[in-house]
């Protein structure tokens, strides 16, 4: 199965939400992305449709945003 | 593993994630069930701490809100 990419930027909510994911999906199926810190993928994120963080890009493609950390704006503050 | 349960509410935006959901978590980990349809378990999603669906219930307890279909109010209307 191709990989999910699981966007996050290190706040509080991200990485409890990044724990939940890996386990239910497994940690073989994910690809973790911290924006905070990996800010060249800031646009990939952004065109694949990602609008917040934490969130969850699927294989087909789709975004499952999960609960609210913080919006693509506050990343690139 | 103890299941998870997915609760939507028969909206696009539900069904959208719950095929993902499905997909990725494997339909043998997931209980899906449709707060529009069988209503005698919105106190039970709402004592979960689900706040809006979709949103999945991990096996841990925890509440992932995905996307944003509707609020609880919403749903009991």
């Amino acid at each position: 199965m191709k990989k999910s990419i699981f966007y996050h930027a290190g706040c509080p909510v991200c990485i409890s939400a990044e724990h939940d994911i890996v386990t239910l999906v497994g940690e073989s199926n994910v690809e973790i992305v911290n924006l905070g810190e990996d800010r060249s993928k800031l646009d990939t994120a952004e065109n694949a449709g990602v609008k917040s963080v934490p969130a969850l890009v699927t294989p087909n493609g789709n975004v499952l945003h999960i609960n609210f950390g913080a919006s693509m704006a506050d990343v690139r503050g």
